[in-house]
């Protein structure tokens, strides 16, 4: 690699996540300046050809792109607090934070005079590199700015808007939909466990039954966009009237219920304010309800 | 078509789905057979070449293999009460249920002589006579010997064993699975609707997070068998950090925070047990607990 032609970059946290970030920089020839409150996990991007910095200030010092990837944003303020020398430097976070969590970084670093992207990684660290989704929002001309380095952390970043809190906002979406399969596909996993069915023989039919719902999703946007959800395929009555095997089946072979007792509630509800004639998608006004 | 080729085959019920099975094996060429309790929903077919029963008694006389697919299985119950001479004959069902529902209608057709096959349809009536997914459980040499015909209502029929009551085990996992993936979408989209963000600029985010957890399912599926969560890729205490956020920012965005608080509730109690630093896949051990 022309390590000449490819500007310095500076990673703030070495957990799981930014040490595949360092480690992706280092390959994609970046060179590439590293500091972890836990010095010792540096140890094996230095092997890789990283610079390890004696503090976060000489870390921060060092490039004048800076990415930050922490727990959370109360540690990366008590990161940041100890910097100084910003001015003219690039912020880069992708710790996950609110949406408020990123406006008030934002503005810290419209106070220390640097440029601000906040950004928002939709992968797992093996994939950091390679085609992962990170979603970044902030000043447009910082974003293009910094494209080329930015996609060598994953070849699907893409820009959302200028509004800084909007990254945060997408990945909260993002997340509760990741949770909430993952927490369907156990909770499914459960049930057939306690029936005698192992995890694996339903992995396949569990990854086509997701592809077939990914599908509907662009149709249920529409739909929700629209405010109109015609019952096409499928109503919410005979939704619900499924719910109450999945409630039944789980407490007769002595699985949670709790979750499928809430799915059931919610679909409820809106049966009960006469929609059971509806698509699924009109679900999404009980969701907006506080 | 070469009809003379074709099983001649019977539906009962012309719901939304039992129309599209009914279409899609006329489509096939089978001499099909139909029957509503609502005779007027039969108009449709018998226009694609389908013949009406005047009862469902004549109905199941017409044709060797009987396929039904009502509401629920309290339907299927007072429809088939009405009907005789099923000795010989092949009874498919086709409407969900519990898996003691499968059992006690194994047990039935048993009694009239008829052959069973469970099966659940994995898909909307759109792909029907498509690509659809069906499962079936029963006698493997029955459904060998029905395979060709129930191949005419999706190209994606399996077997899932001889025991009848596997194939309402798995319909049930899998609705898990996908109530709880639109419900994570709908509530994300609730969320970005909440904040000014419409659900359609979201949709292809979402569609690639989900390529992205689908990934993720066998090797879960993998850990649920072993018994052992590594922490490899994230840990469960960054989620539970991450989940706060979505906790929050439902609660100052006015949207629901239920089921926010529900995911982050039984994530924490895994956390309480010591789990914190193990995979996603630990909370199996939850939804296990009754
Ligand atoms: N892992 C994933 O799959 C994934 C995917 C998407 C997004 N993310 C996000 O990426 C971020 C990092 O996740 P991760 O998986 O890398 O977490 P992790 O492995 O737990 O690493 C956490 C990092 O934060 C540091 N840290 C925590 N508190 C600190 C403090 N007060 N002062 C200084 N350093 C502190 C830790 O330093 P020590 O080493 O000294 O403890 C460590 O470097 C999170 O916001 C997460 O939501 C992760
Ligand atoms: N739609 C889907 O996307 C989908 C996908 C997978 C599985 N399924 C399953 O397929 C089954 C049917 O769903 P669907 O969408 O077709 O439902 P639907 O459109 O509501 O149709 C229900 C059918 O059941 C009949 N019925 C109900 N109670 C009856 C009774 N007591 N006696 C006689 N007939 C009765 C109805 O007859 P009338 O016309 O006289 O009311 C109608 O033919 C359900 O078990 C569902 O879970 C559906």
């Amino acid at each position: 690699m022309d390590n000449h032609n490819r500007t310095p970059v500076t990673v703030l946290g070495l957990g799981l996540m930014g040490r595949a970030l360092a480690s992706a920089f280092l390959r994609a020839g970046h060179p590439t300046t590293v500091w972890n409150r836990t010095a010792s996990k540096a140890e094996g991007l230095v092997a890789e050809g990283a610079t390890a910095a004696g503090s976060v200030a000489d870390a921060v010092a060092a490039s004048p792109l800076v990415v930050v990837c922490l727990t959370d944003h109360a540690a990366v303020r008590d990161v940041l607090d100890a910097t100084g020398g910003w001015d003219g430097r690039v912020l880069v976070n992708l710790t996950s934070g609110t949406a408020r969590d990123a406006g008030d970084l934002a503005a810290w670093a419209e106070r220390q005079g640097a440029a601000y992207l906040d950004g928002a990684i939709m992968a797992a660290p093996d994939v950091i590199g390679g085609d992962a989704t990170i979603v970044y929002s902030g000043p447009r001309a910082v974003y293009d700015a910094q494209a080329a380095t930015l996609l060598s952390l994953g070849s699907g970043a893409r820009h959302l808007g200028e509004d800084p809190t909007l990254t945060a906002l997408h990945e909260t979406a993002a997340l509760s939909l990741m949770w909430n399969m993952l927490n369907g596909f156990l909770h499914g996993v459960a049930l057939l466990k306690a029936a005698g069915v192992d995890a694996s023989s339903f992995a396949p039919l569990a990854v086509q039954g997701v592809e077939t719902v990914a599908a509907w999703l662009p149709g249920y946007a529409r739909q929700v966009d629209d405010g109109e959800y015609p019952g096409l395929d499928s109503s919410l009555n005979t939704h619900v009237a499924a719910m109450r095997h999945l409630v039944e089946t789980s407490e007769a072979l002595g699985v949670s219920a709790e979750l499928p007792k809430l799915i059931e509630d919610i679909a409820g509800r809106a049966v009960a304010e006469g929609r059971g004639g509806e698509g699924y998608a009109v679900l999404v006004e009980q969701f907006a309800k506080p």
